[in-house]
Formats: C-alpha cells, structure tokens, sequence
C-alpha cells in the first residue's frame, strides 16, 4: 500500500531532554562518535488507492495542524514512500 | 555539521495507540484520505569531522540496541542527511 512519510523535528533552539538523555548514554554503551542528538518523530500515513497531488496536499496540512506543533516542532519532510 | 538520521518504527504487528489516535482525529478535521496512520521515532545524530563507515556502523549499533527496543520496534532506515 502506497504510504507517505512525515519527520517532525524539534525546532534547534527547542530543548530536547530526549536528546539530551541518549547523547549522555551513547559514550557510556561504547559509541563515542556522536556531538549530539535530536529526537523527533515520523508518521507513517498509508494511503488506499492511489497518492495524488490533492492527497499530498492533505498530508501537508496534516502535518502542519495535526501531526506537529508549529510553536516547537518543524515538519522537515513530507514524501511518498513506495513499498 | 553532517548528520545520521535514524528513522524507528513500532513493528507491523504491535499496536500503536498514538497512531490509531491520529487516525481518529484526521476525518474530524476534514483529512478525509488516510487509512491508517503509524507513529515512530526520528533521530538525528551529529558528527563532528568525517562520517566514516566506522562512525556509520556505530550508528547502526546504537541504533539496534539504544534507540529502539528490538521486542517492539524496526529500525527502517539509517542515512547520512547533508546539509
């Protein structure tokens, strides 16, 4: 099924605890080729039928009303992904 | 500053409330064209210098054993993201 792919970001200047937390825990398991980390998120709408420009277009606003919080977040990418 | 971006998501056949909360709410605020929605996580992960296969094959590490939990949760994607 064809599906569409939307990141949200925390916006740079936003603090990220979640970030924050894993890059303290990275070194400790071993990885100490990291300088930081940010966690978002990445929604996966599935489609049925076929993914048009108006579609896509309904995923834009989606993403942009639904899935993110303007105040904090960026939608940094919004694509179709074929199976 | 190069990145790693990490994309997690929960697996096929795990429930995911928070997706099926948002598939709830889009025909609501008239996102009429998704048949399901599934909710998972993006990391982004900074380097400083070269990102080398060794610095990748890291990420991929971490991101098997820190970043996801592999019970619950598919890792779909590890990629260098330029700037």
């Amino acid at each position: 099924m064809p599906r569409i792919v939307v990141d949200v970001m925390p916006k740079p200047e936003i603090l990220d605890p979640q970030g924050k937390a894993i890059v303290g825990a990275l070194p400790r398991l071993g990885f100490d080729a990291f300088a930081g980390v940010r966690q978002g998120k990445r929604f996966e709408l599935t489609v049925e039928g076929e993914i048009t420009e108006a579609v896509l277009e309904q995923a834009r606003n989606a993403a942009e009303t639904l899935l993110s919080n303007p105040v904090i977040e960026d939608v940094v990418n919004v694509e179709v992904v074929a199976d």
